[in-house]
């Protein structure tokens, strides 16, 4: 297709995407004359990557180096994809290495859980950091919370795991990158959307049964 | 305690405190002299509350807007919990009342849920953008998809419901923002973890056994 056939089908603006081209971000496509390119379905997969990266509020050198990842994979499937997520939202301030003990509530969290964990991955850093705050709001992760988070968040991330496809390193890459970040404000709505299910019941029960009695 | 103990306790640069004052988020000390005044514990925690908000992400005018409602809670908790959650990011586009049928996958998926909801309410929206994002990147909410998180977020937010404390509508709603706010980014750090646990146990299966063969 041509390129104006590329910008209609994709959604992308013409200096969108030839700024795409000049960064890099879109492989270029075959030169048909001096002035015009063919462009592929290849091209519309790329820049429908690229537009939910940056949707999700990803800078162009993260979405860079996601890509990279994707075109070169490079070691294990596990540090690959550890180094995709690092890419991530959200951002940390920038650290040497954690010294053993940096994160003492995500580690007793971790271990609670019975999870393998590599301390240098960033939702570790995150982990920390989140549960640092809740304890600083005085709503500390009790044991009893854990319990029912640790389960439940095992049983989504199961769920993620079995969906992925089973094909390429390039497209598990794509999977875990957007199905992260694209599925985190999914879980957080349908969390608040739960509290009000049950929050609707127990006032169905208290104003539809005045007169209901406590058993004395 | 005097301002300069309140400033050491809570942690709240002096300037903060003052801006605080200045714009009525914090409520006045009791005036000891023409230039000082005494304060309490219900300073200390209006501040850690008004650092969590901020921490969080909450513009001023929306702190103040649940300050507000916290101080002076009106209408039944379901509208109170409506309005205070409505506070919260992820923001959207400012629009007039939705049509009914505006927020079709969010819909289709609370009414597979089978999840009583308030049509208006800001969640509603949010899940329907974070639904139509998954679904442009081609990662659409199954069937399969959705029976998990649906189960799963429910575990999440009983445990969440069942830890809220029983006494005042303040306290109430004090720890329906803060738990909302803070602990998604648990979860989100936590399915992170779980899915880097599941990848490890895989990548050790296949590197542990290279013999392994399946069953003919």
């Amino acid at each position: 297709m041509r390129v104006s056939e590329l910008v209609s089908r994709s959604g992308v603006p013409l200096a969108t995407v030839k700024y795409y081209l000049r960064e890099g971000l879109l492989m270029p496509g075959e030169a048909t004359s001096a002035t015009q390119a063919r462009y592929g379905d290849e091209h519309l997969d790329r820049l429908a990557l690229i537009k939910a990266l940056s949707n999700a509020g990803l800078a162009i050198p993260r979405i860079r180096t996601i890509l990279h990842l994707i075109e070169d994979p490079t070691g294990s499937r596990f540090e690959l994809l550890g180094d995709v997520i690092a890419q991530l939202p959200p951002y940390l301030p920038e650290s040497d290495d954690p010294a053993p003990d940096e994160y003492p509530r995500a580690k007793r969290v971790l271990e609670k859980l019975g999870q393998i964990y590599d301390p240098g991955f960033v939702a570790v850093a995150q982990l920390e950091q989140a549960l640092a705050a809740a304890e600083n709001a005085g709503i500390p992760m009790t044991d009893e919370r854990l319990e029912a988070y640790g389960d439940h968040v095992r049983g989504i991330a199961e769920v993620d795991i079995r969906l992925m496809p089973r094909g390429s390193a390039a497209e598990q890459v794509k999977y875990v990158v957007l199905g992260t970040i694209l599925y985190e404000p999914v879980i957080a709505a349908l969390r608040r959307l739960a509290h009000q299910d049950f929050t609707a019941h127990a006032y169905r029960r208290s104003t539809d049964h005045p007169d209901r009695q406590e058993p004395s």
